[in-house]
């Protein structure tokens, strides 16, 4: 038997998506996103409303995407529930630093190790942002031998939209475009 | 130091979409697609590309979004890899079985326990698929004692873009909103 729930935002599981961003003064600010996702091979989807970073996004037209961790999971839910615009110092409280990306001008948060640097395209027909992603920069320490991205090292975090937690990546349990081979 | 890796769609970890259509005669479809995410409160965007299944939402206007789950890792990848166009026994193989939603006019996917049930609204500027959920609905066997989803129940899975495989939710390390007003 199934329940029915009516409504809900419960798209499952959704990533927690760090937006970096520069003011129009070069300030620096992060906040949390969960709507988002990727849109073509070499572009992302950000539903964000308006927040600061929109504006900042707008303005800069660059952003960066880090992806939430396990050990930064406080810092992370914080830069969601705050606006830059409310304290001034959300960045310095939140205790993210950062660093300028190479490929746009937008900042890279020095706690997240794994980032998409991105251009932005256009606020689309329903006022989404689409960036075109033109580097993707990983933290030394989170490589595996062969220089490739170890997920367990990652530790990246996910968010649970039916409870509004926050949960570790799990075991593999799979290969895709594999796995499902075995049934052809 | 950080490495650069050029332009990859590694937005980080993706859900495991599992579409669910039916095409002008009815038959039942399904389609595993990772690019998609959370569009408004009640909105879905999925970028599936050509595939039997987005022209079967376009004919129906309707579709389901399912979410893999462990145990059901082989068939969710199988039918990622497989089209409708080329093996008119794909569902079969699957082993996936289906029930008419009854909300719209697409299938859900029996063997998966929790699901959107959408209306499409368009295809927007880029092509990608804008859906309306008008409802969600979840197998009794995934909810706890108080009729919530259970996320360890749920057993959903996650693509890792990076390496192409599928990883469990793991444990909760914290809870959306509540952890960062700590920083306040």
């Amino acid at each position: 038997m199934r329940k029915n729930f009516g409504v809900k935002s419960w798209l499952y599981p959704q990533p927690v998506l760090i937006v970096g961003t520069y003011d129009a003064e070069g300030n620096p600010d992060a906040m949390n996103a969960a709507w988002g996702g990727q849109y073509s091979p070499n572009q992302v989807v950000l539903a964000l409303g308006k927040h600061k970073s929109t504006e900042n996004i707008r303005q800069k037209g660059a952003f960066t995407v880090s992806f939430a961790t396990a050990s930064q999971v406080v810092a992370s839910d914080y830069v969601g529930i705050v606006s830059a615009n409310d304290e001034p110092d959300k960045m310095k409280k939140s205790g993210f630093t950062t660093t300028k990306s190479e490929f746009v001008d937008a900042p890279l948060i020095n706690e997240l190790p794994l980032a998409l640097e991105c251009k932005l395209v256009k606020f689309n027909e329903d006022g989404k942002v689409i960036g075109e992603i033109v580097n993707v920069c990983a933290d030394e320490s989170i490589l595996d031998e062969a220089g490739n991205i170890d997920a367990a090292k990652l530790d990246a975090i996910i968010f649970d939209p039916a409870n509004a937690t926050y949960l570790k990546l799990g075991e593999k349990v799979g290969n895709a475009f594999q796995d499902g081979a075995k049934l052809k």
